[in-house]
């Protein structure tokens, strides 16, 4: 990864370098909620386990997350089924290392480009519909000369989901041909229950699912992800690349307690209920947004009327509030902003700048 | 990496699966100190961090190692001339991707030869001097056809380092015909002062210097390492195939405390001073060992006269401790035991349990 090429949201360190710790930060999609008090009072363990080298198996960690997956998804998920990363990242990485043609839906995360590129990958581009929705007949019709496709649900920065209806034709095609369905789940507790495709993988090889444990529950910097798939020499083929020990300690004890953290999550849940429906209402009433388009995630993809991102940008990291100008996403441009859904005291803020522009 | 090839020390899972925590583990060549006390009083700090990104370019991390590597070698690291990995792993497996002829000298840590064959390198093996020391001719002959040659220094598992004046001719030649040398300093600390290699990368471009943070502070489970060269060219190469936020923030907080805890460097070189002398004398009594090689490092390599290390192993392994056996080493065989040096209480555990064999 070159400095150079850096574009994602979450970079509070650049814009004043270290000083930049104080800004308010809209542009990183992580739930404000902190971290799980679960976690906060079992530090000590954490000083017990980090002298060890971690289990180079992760028994207890990948036990923690099929445990998880069977209580809010209600899925029975085995370790042979599981791939661990240092982050989602690395298994999108180790994923689309795999697949010689990739379809990428767009507008969406920009690393899958980068991933796939950095693997020769030849790509072809598939639109989102104007509204920003899954074409579902537009993907079917692309798959087929095709190995494969990557997307997101929730999409990342437009907050779609896959509708499961629609998408079986796709599953059942992708499964007969022989085609990987990557989804990239890193954001999907944030949406409504039952959006996970998870429920699939028993029935479709073709599917693999990435998740990661740090957005949701609010540390970025743990650095841990997974990947679900039943087809079980996928899994095999992508670990021969992976290094031993991928995981540190301080993530594989943050899960572990997170992952039982029930408060925190119906916690988390009711926070999202009540927050995206204030900022939807909020940003309705502003002047300055020609679209605020439909999310089922904890963020919020807008387009500008007359401004440019560039300039609201400038004027908001004055007043020490940082957004994401999505001009470096495929098809975006310097017109459409993302925000992240914060604590209502910092939504209320930004909605406040927003007011007095 | 498969699970199937597991030839690691510190595996205290598998015996026993996850009981197997309790055991006093002489396999791993880990500070027995525990975990920095300036550390465990920031772990606030800790709960702070991880709800946010890293920094992407590391910066505070990267002054903190300059910091150490200026206070304790006396040598000026810019950030440009340093790569940071999720384990000095990470760094061993990008350095050897390069290296087409890779000579490794043997026996030496399994993991060279691992990454290498990833990689479908060619490996020319390079045998150490029957006392296991370097063969400086030898190396220097060997290097005439090939691209570059990885060395441990202090080398693993024989405890062995690199004499600075005899190394000299094959630094010079190196350097002139363009081969690197990969140096693996990851118990470096546990050796004697000056004996780094660090001080030479300014004259060496050639010259790649690979160490771990997370085996002299004793927390192999935060998992951090870095690459230090003058060769930026070759840093730019490897960071193109990095994964963004590899290093975790545990480990980052765990690093910038702990390299400033000037008390816990002093008491650790204490601990080895004493230990090592320790454990030669008494291991000098056993009549079960036909040979105790020299070490300039936190573990001693013995060869036993008639007993198996197989045997041994189980025996220890009953009695609750974990050595390692050293016969998946090139050049060893189910002869050579390798023992880590630990508390006095654990070592004197030890002794007592060989003496009564």
């Amino acid at each position: 990864m070159k400095d150079e090429r850096w574009k994602h949201g979450g970079d509070i360190y650049t814009n004043g370098v270290f000083k930049g710790k104080d800004l308010v930060d809209f542009s990183s999609n992580i739930n404000p909620l902190g971290v799980s008090d679960l976690l906060k009072d079992s530090i000590e363990e954490l000083f017990n386990e980090v002298v060890r080298y971690p289990d180079y198996q992760y028994r207890e960690l990948k036990a923690s997350i099929s445990e998880y997956l069977l209580r809010y998804e209600n899925v029975n998920v085995s370790s042979e089924e599981m791939i661990l990363g240092n982050g989602a990242s690395e298994i999108l990485d180790l994923s689309l290392s795999k697949i010689r043609k990739l379809g990428i839906v767009v507008p969406s995360f920009v690393e899958y480009e980068d991933f796939a590129l950095k693997y020769n990958a030849e790509i072809e581009y598939i639109n989102l519909t104007g509204d920003f929705q899954y074409d579902y007949s537009e993907i079917l019709s692309s798959l087929n000369k095709l190995d494969g496709i990557i997307l997101g649900n929730p999409n990342n920065p437009t907050g779609n989901i896959i509708d499961k209806e629609k998408f079986k034709d796709i599953l059942d095609f992708a499964e007969k041909e022989n085609k990987k369905i990557i989804v990239d789940e890193a954001f999907v507790e944030f949406s409504r229950e039952g959006s996970s495709l998870v429920d699939k993988i028993a029935s479709y090889k073709c599917l693999v699912i990435i998740r990661a444990f740090t957005k949701f529950f609010g540390m970025p910097g743990a650095r841990l992800g997974y990947g679900i798939t039943s087809d079980k020499q996928f899994i095999e083929e992508l670990k021969k690349y992976q290094l031993p020990w991928n995981i540190n300690s301080f993530a594989e004890i943050a899960l572990e307690k997170s992952y039982k953290d029930e408060n925190y999550i119906s916690k988390s849940r009711e926070w999202i209920a009540n927050e995206i429906g204030y900022m939807k209402n909020e940003f309705a009433k502003l002047s300055i947004f020609k679209k605020v388009y439909d999310t089922n995630c904890n963020f919020i993809l807008c387009k500008l009327d007359t401004m440019k991102t560039s300039e609201l940008y400038e004027i908001l990291l004055n007043k020490g509030i940082l957004i994401r100008n999505c001009s470096n996403f495929k098809k975006l441009d310097d017109t459409y902003v993302r925000f992240a859904i914060k604590s209502r005291n910092l939504n209320k803020l930004l909605i406040d700048n927003l007011k007095n522009l």
